[in-house]
């Protein structure tokens, strides 16, 4: 799995949440029809704020009925849309200070609820969960019942997030739609369907702009990923139906996959899907940056585990191939501190020593620029101590937290899956050194102790992994 | 709108539900894989009670997943419905008190709240908010992804409803299951669909099951009210694609329906839908016991309106032909305290007098065995009296909640219609008779008008009204 | 499967077409624009008649374009619509006798064929066929692109059915109508659809007027017959796709069903699909009168004996449960040559002399009157010389057409199945009794003899039964 | 529209058609469980050629039922897929000599008709057209029931047409091909369905493919022919349900457009449909070279119109921007034997001159070199003179068969259009220049004088143009 994390990333998505805004918006737009004159100026000075400022409250006190207040809310959307970022901003912290909670409000009633008697405890607590309940949520919601609402509020938090970053209330206001979203998109009100070339066009050409694991190079690329031996399925919402939330591509395989380019190889024959006995996971990507820390991943995998092995009977296994992204970062801020000889053991630094010709002193700088892959002998010199130390990597775990390092071994231990196999060389694109030199893991789905290394891992921290990766971790 | 409100009424709903929700779980049980060991016994004897809130511990602790958790939440679906009637109601309590929030948490966080200093506010708000989210809730949440989990606690629902009317803990558990159904069943949220006679057979049966104002007799009766001069509309939940929410019948008509026995005629020649100048809603029936206190009636007809305005260029009137259910009950109510008689004009009197041949002091007897019906000269001297009466009635708002009296008055005024015309034996059906004397109402819904009355009637307590419904109301 | 044959049936046929007709039209009128005049008056009287004969020959001529000429053909449909009786029957005549192939035109390209020397013999030949092109084939090919243009076509046939029976030219003109709709209607075009109580109610009201073996009671008898435990399949044509051409009702049982009633029963509990060993097809019916002569029963059963197997892998048995439509009155022509003493066998005769009490002569009365249902020790003694007689005539050949005697015989054994047994009693209502006193067939399929068994019956009259009935019909 | 004509051109066709027929069959051997020994040697040696003759008996004997002859036409066609170009024609020419129909039964029924009396006529007659039906057509006929059969038909055509036109025997193979193929494939059997971006992917693509006017040039390309301000649409068969027969592309613009480049234009913004006062087609094109001889245009074209003016009622206009396909060459072959010069009146010579600095007898090879564009002086000049002749070339018949000579034109004429204005330099690409100097024509569609325009076109040759361009033919 692939978290999207650089501050790059995030400037891109920002820049594309804003063409989806504005394109669903003009669908939206069809269903207003409330006036509310003109709409405010890009940096919505003092002025246009106030009346903005009165719209919403006109949204939340319910004029002219529900109905009327969807219209408005609309309004308030298109409005939001003809801002510029200074003026989104300012529209964000309106909601945020202006249509929060009534601290006073919550104030007395938490008191009255430590003083209330037991009788009127119930009453109390009722008293005290309304003086939570924030009427910014109450105008979030107006936006569910428009064309594109739920897509706009999913963008809008998109929005937000690096706003909410470094700014408190605009948190608040973020944690508060955070609980919304996290409701509307409960794994259980989501339509989980199989994407084929049959897929509308429109469909597919998301799928080309949100992969975030192995970029999908065009049309030609696409299609082979969806081929008769290739599956791919994604999580939808009934509010959102042309939006994957999340998808996984899967290649059907003899034996676990060890190189990713075979997987993604236009030209290789189309094998019969029938024949495999291995589905190999080498991709999923979370497409809505707004909604973030809403997990769907651990049931996408289960989910079609199941759907594959009831429809393919000679499936056995279920594996992912999947980067490391964090092993070199982690690698070099340990040598940065450390010296790297003295993570090798004798026999690793001799066999370097032979094959750098005696410039193993060089050997951060050689790591460093990547040159190593064009060198045979280096290379396998450079195997095992870099499997080892990745073992070793991919088996420890955040002091604190009790989480993997490693936020793919993190998403895939949480799953159940178990740490199989480390694949050398099996990524080497320049993403593929960048994040791990090149090396890949596949994680083991085993239907029969998913449960259980779920458990070991949540409860005492316990990182399930084959003999193989246990042995090269203990070095 | 017909409101079901007879106890009589309220078991069958309840035998009904049953039934659903053992067919819903003959779907459900497909999909559970978690083996729990044997099904509770019928009354839930105290060791299986024991067992059956391990299991809710179990689902609640994420125990094996997410996935895991979701089986579980079926497995304990199946048990309650393998329960007699003492046995659920057992399960219900124990939801309800074993699983409800912690008394002591949330008031040791509402302290810490009236106690903490501004900077630490935010996380102390946070921190009560938490405590007030009841475990039993998450509980109930697992069942939204199961086939047919979301029929299931909306007919859970309502078994428990009738219950939680004695009982607070009970009632508690409601007020939680209220707010997760409302959520989920926010009008945003919904479809809505025009129901012909193409429509599956498996949903048209559920329409006969369901209508309950003009009960529908049978296919043919059906089939008329789905003809090309009908329109029939209802909501439904995408979880639930099969099950209406609600729905509503139209005719196609010209001028504003003063009975309802031509808009049931199986035989009438079909009208041209095109040539038609008025809609008159003539039947709305809530489907769904366990969704009581959601309200749909309100968007359903604002959005229907607006589809059969841009369908139908010629329609120009928009009304409904209702039933008046309070207004008899009202009359015995007042006729117990006064003498009839003295609620008679001098004229009205002097015309019953005349009517019954000096018997006028068994006008109350006369009323109550609805014989009056097959008497010309007695219904004609009763005419003036009754709708004077009943437009007072309709006229006439509780002293406290300014709502109007009666329930069918008080949806339409809700919702911005009018009270346009009386309809004199527009219903002199056993059930007419029996609820109104046999008149009916027409609400008129005006597009340009819908807000403002509206406004005056929630905000002011002014109900809209014709001058002709005024001054019969004015006596 | 039963053949529609009354004469009674045929006009009720033709009530029902008229009326389908009628409908078909409110659609089709839309989207004609071609204004031409008055409709014709009902009886087209000559003046109307010229009128008519004008605008086909338009219509032929193609003038304005094709898209012009289906316009015109759709007013040429309107017209015959308008029609009564008689003057329908000489629309149909002019169509017959003035737009048939020129009989000198042909007798010409005929000789010239006759005379051409081998290099102009294809000439001739496409010359030939040519003339052999009837305009009229022309002018009804013009309908397929019409709203319900196929249908009315269809609906058109089964009009002109009962006439061509007694008219050379309107046989003439059947025929071609018979050769076009077998082109169309070839079993390559047809979709095979599963129905259920989910399909859309105006498609199930027509299985409800359809059915011909077992008449279905209303909306409880269909909704049984559409249970888990039972499949109904049909064929549709694209161009008509809310009208099935032919549907077979499927009972899956355990055991091959020896009585009609409990595959009837609506208040039967409803067995799991797939435990079912036997899969029992109870009721075959050709719905569309207009398509008599164009077969599907065959491709039907065999490609719903392979969906059934593919689904329900416990199914081992697919067979019958029949009626014997003719026995009966072939036994009682019989009688009415031979004495029914003269056909029995002594100890049958001594059977039922015991059972009558000496009144065996009055045999053919009690037969006749049904009485003997009533009375089971004559019953019993009924059985042997019935079943034998039974077995007897479904084992027998008309004497020149090598076809069984029994027309649903004839069906089954074409299709490759065998006689497998007979059921006694198996249909004892009024139906039963009148056809062939209440006995029934099951007729068998087995999948690896199916090519045989049918070899042997079209190619050598070998009629293939089980070693029971060919036991029984050899006496 | 445009014709593929090159002969280059075929054999791509025929290449993919080979691609096509393979990736066909592999869904079409799924359904064929007749086993038939070993398939055929590529070339199709004389012992297999035997073996499959065999096979096609058995195929029209009709052996084991209808659905057993299906099967066997299934093991035919994959036998047929297996064979080189050698033996693709050997299986064609067997099936063209050896099932042909027997020319002695003809030649017997036809002098049986002449010598019929009247009584028999009509039984001769049958007799007559039964002896025509060729056993090969027969055999086709089985495929139409198989997955992708038809479409297996339309391809086998494609591969024919060539080798027919070159041999009798394949040209009767051929003819009687089409006749099934166009009674299949009637106009009246198809669906119009409008393709958008929402459509399959793997419907797209094929538009891609089949584009023969204005090459798509890639996905981006595709997307900007289906945006909002555009529309196109195809014609569909119902069992070739992903394959389009034809369709066409049009732009909703204000004005007639008179360039090509601006509608292709990727980057141009894109305009609001609802306020296009035009609808310009610029591209139909034919898709199924199998179809050939079968005409949809005229009926696409005409649908799409009434569609487009129905859902946008702001157009007023319906127009062509369309290739001249013939002119250059037309104009070069008269250029070949007579002078240019001669055909330029006195003040075109005299710009020509000017323009060409007195090197005007080397104007043919300026025109042959194309490179007179590039000299705007020159190309001035030029367009007079080129003007003209073209106006008269489109205005010309062939001589004996009253069509124009242009085969757009010629389309577009007899649907009823009338050429409405030339537009110089419309596409100056190396086509566009190849075909026709650059310059395209619109053709103008009004409703109310297609019928018009149609007869006088095909009645009397006339064809309808716009004062105008017949000014400029006449010179």
């Amino acid at each position: 799995m692939a978290e999207r994390t650089s501050t790059g990333f995030l400037d891109s998505v920002l820049d594309r949440t804003l063409g989806n805004l504005r394109a669903a918006w003009r669908d939206l737009s069809a269903t207003a029809r409330v006036a509310v004159g003109a709409p405010p100026r890009p940096d919505l000075p003092e002025e246009d704020a106030q009346r903005l400022h009165g719209q919403m409250r006109d949204c939340l006190d319910g004029k002219g009925g529900e109905v009327s207040a969807r219209l408005r809310a609309a309004e308030l959307g298109r409005a939001y849309l003809a801002l510029s970022a200074v003026g989104r901003e300012r529209f964000l912290r309106m909601l945020a200070t202006e249509f929060d909670r009534d601290p006073d409000a919550v104030r007395n009633a938490a008191a009255a609820l430590v003083a209330a008697d037991p009788a009127d405890y119930a009453k109390a607590e009722r008293a005290l969960a309304r003086s939570l309940d924030a009427p910014r949520l109450k105008l979030l919601r107006q936006f569910n019942g428009l064309d594109q609402g739920v897509k706009f509020l999913v963008d809008l938090r998109a929005e937000l997030l690096p706003l909410a970053r470094r700014d408190g209330d605009l948190a608040a206001l973020d944690a508060d739609l955070h609980g919304l979203l996290a409701s509307w998109f409960d794994v259980g009100f989501l339509d989980l369907r199989r994407i084929t070339w049959e897929a509308p066009a429109a469909l597919l050409e998301k799928l080309i702009a949100y992969e975030a694991v192995h970029a999908i190079r065009g049309w030609d690329d696409l299609k082979n990923r969806l081929e008769a031996d290739r599956r791919c399925f994604a999580f939808f919402h009934p509010r959102m139906p042309d939006e994957p939330l999340i998808f996984v591509e899967v290649a059907l395989v003899n034996g676990i996959s060890d190189r990713i380019a075979p997987l993604l190889d236009e030209t290789a024959p189309v094998a019969d899907p029938k024949s495999a006995d291995t589905a190999i996971f080498y991709s999923i990507s979370n497409c809505q940056r707004g909604l973030d820390g809403i997990s769907f991943g651990n049931f996408l995998i289960k989910q079609v585990v199941d759907l594959l092995a009831s429809e393919l009977r000679n499936l056995k296994t279920f594996a992912t191939l999947s980067p490391v992204p964090g092993f070199r970062a982690w690698l070099e801020a340990r040598t940065a501190e450390h010296d790297l000889a003295s993570m090798l053991k004798p026999a690793e630094a001799a066999a370097l020593a032979a094959a750098t010709h005696g410039l193993a002193g060089r050997l951060p700088e050689l790591l460093e620029a990547d040159d190593w892959i064009e060198r045979p002998a280096l290379a396998d010199a450079l195997r095992a101590p870099l499997e080892r130390l990745c073992a070793g990597y991919l088996a420890t775990l955040r002091p604190q937290r009790r989480r993997a390092l490693d936020p793919v071994a993190h998403f895939h231990l949480t799953n159940g899956a178990r740490i199989e196999r480390l694949d050398w060389l099996a990524d080497p694109t320049a993403k593929g050194l960048r994040q791990s030199y090149g090396m890949m893991v596949n994680y083991l789905y085993r239907l029969d102790s998913i449960d259980a290394n779920h458990e070991a891992y949540r409860g005492e921290g316990r990182i399930s992994m084959s003999s193989t990766i246990r042995a090269l971790a203990k070095g």
